[in-house]
């Protein structure tokens, strides 16, 4: 197996998603599985020629301290989200990584992501400035201890509460005067994606949290020349509701509502539970209709914690539409879904697309990348067709000479 | 209102759709209603300046007996269709239009629909020839007396029983031979094509019978240069497997089983409800999953005639994949349409769109009607959203100026 | 027709529920339509000889000033809830009916609904002791005007806030007293009851509002000697909650979570719309479960107002249990009900049974009308098929002799 | 742990709902589990003093080969049945239990299941009165070599194609004679339910084969004073059905429509997928709503092998009703249960209960036992509460002492 030189730094290191990103990726790099649900598989993407399983290694932050070998059995035994057999295949590897994984940040995190931290983390009351400084130390010392070219950094860290991200200075140069304030209104996500960027590493953002969203940090990432993405894997419902609403659009049906429950068990939604917290996510999940269908239907979108359904996240979903001369008809659907498996390889996939753009040497947001997402930086198009078009228009173009 | 100059003409006019398409001309007519459900009114296809609904006159054939406005009160009543008041409001044209109805033909229609014959087409029994020369004499009459510049016919008759076209020549000259014989294999529907393409008149089949699908008969087309579209309108389950199978690839899912059962009530229920007609439906329904994943997983498609359900057409489709590491997952859809109102716009589209594609001289199949279809005429593509892409591009570069 | 001699008086009488009451009534006095859905036309009942149809004549309060007419031809129109023809077959009763309709109270309904006062309601502000006396007046009014032997009052107006029950002075004696003074905590629904029972008649509580739930109401009415009977009707998914959760009981499955999601566009949603309307509404529909299976699952019951479905109230419910050696399984269902015509022909049934049981002279509580209630006073068992049987009990019992 | 003293003999020993028995029958034996999903295990019988798991032992016939242990690994890999950590802690005794299986007979087991012999079985064509003589030796030495007081026969064998059962001779005398004869219409499961009732020993028919139902083989168990019940075990859709049409009835909704679809993908289902196996299948799931509500609205019941399911039976079922003024309705339900773990638990329940009636010296057809049937033997009534009440019934009136 080849030496790994590139390194995937995940925020959230401990959580499900990223326990299954990094069972996944030790499977890929032992040929124990097959590429279903790896996007960066489809034969579109062969003659891009992407870097291979065994060219990436995983560290990361969290700011709890559950074992990843505990959480992976866990998603293997009641959960029934992984296969027991693969998890004992990958022990020994998730066991080496357990040791890349530092004390994350709780700086404006919400109390209840904070209420789950434990170790280290628990004690730190830093300054923005501080911690930023510690994040980046932590990422220098993984690459040199490991001799990477660089990492890629994702965040898959718990939603936090929504911040006000008009009220923040639009210039980089502005922003960076307020890490040094203690009422400095960023939040954690923030932190990391300065971190990463500054240092001119890639910067991806699953989650709806800030990250890298703000006008100002976004003008970092052009300053050191590196690019992100984000916000917002679109994994399930919201990747429902990206192909329907064009269907809709298409035939002039007029949908006059479209309700959206959802409910599951997994960490993720113990943290959604929480008002201010699901805030951030019922916006992102909830803006497309009116951006697709050109009108806003009435919409409801619910996010509730039922415990008994771990990473099993069921969506129904009920739409209501108007056809000709007015008739009212119904379409519904139930999505059954395990989260951890649906977001896991939209990272992996995500990690190699942006190693592929840096090695492309692109800079700034990369639109073509918004089909992944629920919210695309810098995309306005939502539809799941259009977007994975610009994917494969971005394939067919880009050159084949890379810089490494 | 502007005198009408050009003629629809609908074989099967005493059916369900049939009856909604003239409630719902009507009713655009006389600007009852707004254009909810009409692909041609969105604002993609404005500057196509399609010919206005009062342009439009309806004929047609059928083999039955029973007056429009009985079909339509009762779509209005029991059937919980058409809004009471529209039908009350169109009843003097229904009852204007009625007198446009000519016997229709039944041969090779099957048992099935050959049972439900009353009047004079009961004791109609023709050689193709001869029930050729009829049709088309029945077509002149009408352009004739309305002083119509043309007709397009449209086939919204019942399903037929299978045609093996491999079988038939592939020749309009020998295909013609044929035609007085009384074993030529042509059903009903071809003879219809034949005799609108034969005049130089366009013809659409929105059925999954054979209607102008022969090789043969798409010859005649060309030379008589004219144009013409198929077969059997994507209305309900298989639109939405048109948009959630592409999803599906785009996202390297593998699809394990699609399972469709699709139950309604209506004379076209009853009709499916005979096996040897089923079959020509569900091979439609059933062969795009195939092309658009690229493997065929187990499919079911299952069409029940339900009494009580009368035109509301519920489809449950359950899709069994499988996702990143191999976990199954599931999603479900509950389709609860009517029948008759998602077919009778896209019949209205078509005539528009068919009508422009005359104007512009074109011959042959139209292939960019493709998302108005199960089957696309001389389209391999299945995906809704390039279907369309299609649809957009024709409408983007069609030119201005027409031939009339 | 017989002269009618018993009255029903509707709380809420320009409500949906109400009005589809009245419109049924009609119906059934004039032949129009036959029993289904009506409890009380089963064959278990025949020999009860209750009450036929043209012996009850309608009148109510409502704070509301819309026409009977116009809620009727909203539910035959857009609503899809009554046939059109059968309103107007019954216009001119209801346009009769409509003088009888008095100017209920705004005491203590909640801010929500008093937003919805019209007409002379909106201007009353006035003492629980002068609202009584007002009510007894129109009661007694419409007993003079039409000769009849007595009414029987039904709450059918939009759900109030909850009323902290044990607050409240648990003898009449004591709670009468309060009755004067401006801070008496009772909301309007319970002056109504109040007003009934003391004038010796019947009292029905067709809502999860307070009612005559209070204990000192409940001996009010045994001091008068008459009967009472609630609260809430049980007419969708509550009702399907109480035949399923019995069969997992039986079967020793066990549940671990019960998720139910309430949809529907009435003025009744919107009314609990309101968070303090819903607490009343939730806590009624959540409780049961626990009842039946002896142990308390997590829940979720959630009601929202969806405009675009009117009448049709749509619940999901997603069931998780556990079966043997714990292994999970799911059941989900979609009930699409009217909900005015589930509710309507259940307070028919309510009248004529407990009219059958004044004739009977029996008092306070009956219990045997269980199965009609979400939140039945005086029993504990909310398995429906026990509570039907109690039903069935009562019927094969009751005293063939009867005073009127 | 005591030594056991009651034999189980499986019909069908290999497979899944069998193997399933023993798994949890040896998990309950070690303590591994608890009594979620067994009826036996509610506090209503806990009087009974049912005999205890470690009492039993199971044996049985196939005509396949696969290891037990083969089949329950398969359910605890791809399957995601069992827990696979339970299979493992399950494992020497199903090594041990294997050793009691014999080669079953393919008289009149129809084609399907005739190609699934395997092993001795294939080679074996014989007489009825052969395969009698043969199955009831190994029945005996079974029980003498384990010392056990009796054996209770099951059925679990896939369904058989229907037999004529009018066609037999209704008493048991004449019955026998034709036992000798190559032209005996009897299938198989009729044969194992002769060996075990001659023998004295009970019977239960878990299965919709015709086993012990004709009247004959009904007297020879009187004649033999043993008892037996069936058949086809109540596990899923119809289960729902048995408490939601009582529900119609009682509200006097009228059905329809009732349209049910399953579809699953283990060995049961592959040979139900055979038109003369499902006959038999679909008869006895069909039959329930008649005698339910008092008359027969049109009803559809599809059974489909769908090989991805596997054990995971899904079924969608579409309930039309008309409520109050015709108002049609709709109710939809989705089950998603694991065939085997419900059926397993109802036949360590039935063997349980069975033998308790056993040591009441009862004899013939034991009609308390129709809540776990689909069309129970002796039983009218196919309402879930009140059949489940006459099992309470007899849990209460049921003598303590008792004959072993």
């Amino acid at each position: 197996m080849a030496r790994p030189t590139i390194g995937i730094w995940i925020v959230g290191a401990r959580g499900s998603v990223a326990t299954t990103v990094m069972t996944g990726l030790i499977a890929l790099q032992r040929g124990l599985v097959e590429g279903t649900g790896l996007v960066s598989e489809l034969p579109h993407f062969a003659h891009l020629q992407l870097r291979r399983w065994p060219e990436f290694l995983v560290g990361g932050h969290d700011i709890r301290n559950t074992p990843l070998i505990e959480t992976a059995e866990g998603l293997a035994g009641d959960q029934r989200a992984l296969p027991p057999s693969l998890v004992q295949a990958c022990r020994r590897d998730l066991l080496r990584w357990e040791k890349n994984i530092r004390p994350g940040t709780l700086y404006h995190v919400g109390d209840r992501i904070a209420s789950l931290a434990a170790g280290p983390s628990k004690r730190l009351h830093e300054l923005p400035s501080k911690a930023l400084a510690r994040i980046q130390n932590d990422l220098r010392e993984f690459q040199k201890r490991h001799k990477l070219a660089h990492l890629i950094v994702v965040n898959l860290a718990s939603t936090e509460p929504p911040v006000d991200e008009q009220a923040l200075p639009r210039r980089w140069s502005d922003l960076e005067k307020l890490l040094t304030s203690e009422t400095c209104p960023l939040a954690a996500s923030s932190l990391y994606a300065i971190a990463a960027l500054d240092l001119g590493w890639p910067y991806i953002n699953f989650t709806p949290s800030s990250g890298s969203s703000p006008r100002a940090i976004q003008e970092l990432a052009e300053l050191r020349q590196t690019c992100h993405a984000g916000c917002d894997g679109k994994t399930g419902e919201t990747l429902l509701k990206s192909v329907l609403a064009p269907m809709m659009a298409q035939r002039n049906l007029e949908v006059m509502s479209w309700v959206g429950h959802n409910i599951f068990g997994n960490l993720d939604g113990k943290v959604l539970d929480s008002p201010e917290n699901k805030a951030s996510k019922i916006r992102t999940k909830d803006q497309l209709l009116g951006h697709i269908l050109g009108y806003s239907p009435q919409t409801l979108v619910s996010i509730e914690y039922i415990q008994s359904l771990g990473e099993w996240k069921t969506a129904w979903d009920h739409i209501h539409f108007r056809g000709f001369l007015g008739t009212p008809m119904t379409l519904q659907f139930v999505w059954q879904g395990c989260d951890s498996l649906l977001a896991a390889p939209l990272v992996l996939d995500l990690v190699r697309l942006v190693q592929r753009a840096r090695e492309n040497s692109e800079q700034g947001v990369l639109p073509y990348l918004a089909s992944f997402f629920k919210s695309p930086l810098g995309v306005r198009d939502q539809a799941m067709s259009s977007q994975f078009e610009m994917l494969l228009d971005w394939a067919r173009h880009v050159p084949m000479e890379r810089s490494r």
